[in-house]
């Protein structure tokens, strides 16, 4: 079986037909973020961006001080909080940065002298958050504890309670739920939300930027939750921050205005022009996963297309190595690589074979992370299930021409 | 003439028809800002939205560390350096968080113990950056200086550089060219370029939010140049950074990795995933800005736009009150009042009719800030002609109509 064979004969409207493209000329996007838009997300926006409900004006160019412009706003706040039932006393702000901005921000609005923060370093972007708190508890004579880490095997597994070490009093607990690179995630054996078991009283500060929203999430346990909105809630450019309101009011007020929280909540994620294009996309991700049946029926479907391609991965173990261990394996990034037996060629070898034949199938964006190495497939919210059979089916046919 | 009839007689395809909208259901948008986009780009943005350039994937679903995207960013950055003629020592950054947060980012990374740093205070966004820089200055040991401000007559004029105090050997001189509250501009009786005097040797740091690429500009005669796209340049979510090479190094390089310039210069403006978005459409403004003869060109007609606009207001200004002092006036936001004589009732019930029937005819945000009343007309690059015609005649007609 030829690879181009490999996936001609299924039927989904996502199913490449010529030069690797579905007959609407989309291809499979397995990018880890930014990533896929649901195809209906994607018409709407082309119908808003020329003229939006009839206004006149494109969503683009509407003041974000306009009537027009705040009935967006305020409806993506409110299908935020509404999809994971966020409590009363929790602020939901859109900011900008990125993740990676919040790293220095959590510190700043939450770290005073003489505290220490706990970090439990799971990956990359959480040794990222605990480099940059140092750089701020250096500045406000505060101390950064790392409570765990799993670089001991290149971050392939989650701490367990017995392997973590809380500071007494902790101002927060800071970890990453999902690790994008690795490809590895704090679940329940059901895929469910998992946390770290921190102290009474102490809160939890999730970086949720790769998995926000694919599944039920509690944020009465958290103290504060953030994420870039382009892998599962919307486009680049707007960054979530869920936080509780006794938080919001930690920090020093003679701090810069952008820098504190408290400016989020009184100016309502507008104290200047806000991201406003990305936060409209929010909004119509938040509905679309309301449209879908909300978080239980999207967590049930990225369940079942995760599953997919890790029990294709299993049936072939002899030839493919996933990274995760099995217990901690993510829903949203499935890491993996060619062990390298047989004849054919070194394991790295076979990664850029199957990343390139994959592609000319029309599956685009498996190249892994350069600290995993070999594939990552992301399957995001809006990632469809005839993408991770394809896959699936690739994976396995793959492995047979080449075992 | 009743208001509808007044502006029913044009012919441009911008002219409202039906409803007050055009004959392509778009209307006239004097918003300070997110405000228009040119139509051509508007329908490309479309396009690429569902299939980027025949990729099967558009363009907010690419990653951006695929070629694909690689290719936008870099295109970007070299034409809107093109554009400017940017110096080869000078950096384009494309950072968040717009020019609101580059008021406590620049001293962050500018201003050392010790040293003071100048601010001309000329607008409400100028005064934000004082107010911000003092709480920066405050935590590392520095002075702020207020070398200037026109706050005396709520910002209707530039201050001279006889009112002007600047401290020795100061770490910059801060300044914003254009205020879009209040409608003043840095400028020669031309429109062009206008610099404050600083010392030889002290670099000149510009907010440039409501006017960068809107006329020619010499980016060697400053150290750093920022700016928020969507008034000019593109659409909200990306800030524009130029920094002359020397002043990307001034930064404590312990700071939190994402406060430093150096970063976004080491990593090329992706230390994270980046507004992706905003920067292809800088992308394509920067395109547009070309095709349409550069910034000669587009100088030369935002001084023919804002012209037709002033010469309608000093025609009855006996019945209007333009905030700005003659030779101060913005070429980008356009400030007036009703005198409130005759017997049509006060002048901001005037303002208000004023407000209200335009919009009835099609021309949309014209409503002034809080801050200075009355109306504000803005006429960014996409700002067309034909818009402030229509303006123009409709500022007389409402004159002889009340006066």
């Amino acid at each position: 079986m030829t690879p181009s064979t490999a996936v001609s004969t299924k039927s989904s409207a996502h199913v490449p037909a010529h030069g690797g493209k579905a007959s609407n000329g989309r291809v499979f996007n397995f990018n880890a973020g930014p990533s896929y838009l649901p195809e209906e997300v994607l018409r709407q926006i082309q119908e808003d961006i020329w003229n939006y409900k009839g206004t006149g004006l494109g969503i683009m160019e509407h003041s974000h001080r306009a009537k027009v412009y705040d009935e967006v706003i305020v409806a993506a706040e409110a299908d935020v909080r509404a999809i994971a039932n966020v409590p009363k006393n929790y602020r939901i702000l859109f900011m900008t940065g990125g993740s990676s901005s919040q790293n220095f921000i959590v510190p700043t609005n939450l770290l005073k002298a003489g505290q220490t923060a706990d970090y439990i370093v799971t990956g990359y972007w959480g040794q990222r958050s605990f480099d940059d708190a140092h750089a701020v508890a250096k500045q406000v004579d505060g101390k950064i504890n790392l409570a765990a880490s799993s670089a001991d095997t290149n971050h392939s597994y989650i701490p367990s309670a017995q392997q973590t070490r809380f500071s007494p009093g902790a101002a927060y607990v800071h970890f990453t739920s999902n690790n994008t690179i690795y490809g590895t995630q704090w679940r329940n054996p059901d895929g469910s939300e998992r946390l770290p078991e921190a102290p009474a009283g102490v809160p939890l500060v999730c970086d949720m930027c790769s998995d926000i929203y694919s599944r039920p999430t509690d944020i009465s346990k958290f103290g504060l939750v953030y994420a870039s909105a382009q892998k599962n809630l919307g486009t680049t450019g707007a960054t979530i921050v869920i936080v509780r309101d006794d938080l919001v009011e930690r920090a020093d007020a003679s701090l810069p205005r952008m820098l504190q929280y408290r400016t989020f909540v009184k100016d309502v994620s507008m104290p200047n022009t806000p991201p406003a294009f990305a936060i409209y996309t929010v909004g119509l991700m938040a509905r679309w996963i309301m449209a879908q049946g909300g978080l239980v029926t999207l967590h049930a479907r990225n369940v079942q297309k995760a599953q997919l391609v890790y029990d294709a991965l299993d049936a072939t173990s002899d030839f493919w190595i996933a990274h995760a261990r099995k217990e901690d394996r993510s829903l949203m990034n499935i890491v993996f690589r060619a062990r390298g037996t047989g004849g054919a060629g070194t394991g790295e070898a076979l990664d850029q074979r199957f990343t390139a034949e994959a592609k000319a199938n029309g599956m685009d964006g498996l190249a892994g992370h350069r600290a995993a190495g070999g594939m990552r497939a992301s399957v995001y919210n809006a990632f469809p299930i005839a993408g991770c059979k394809t896959l699936a089916e690739f994976i396995v046919d793959f492995a047979k021409r080449n075992g």
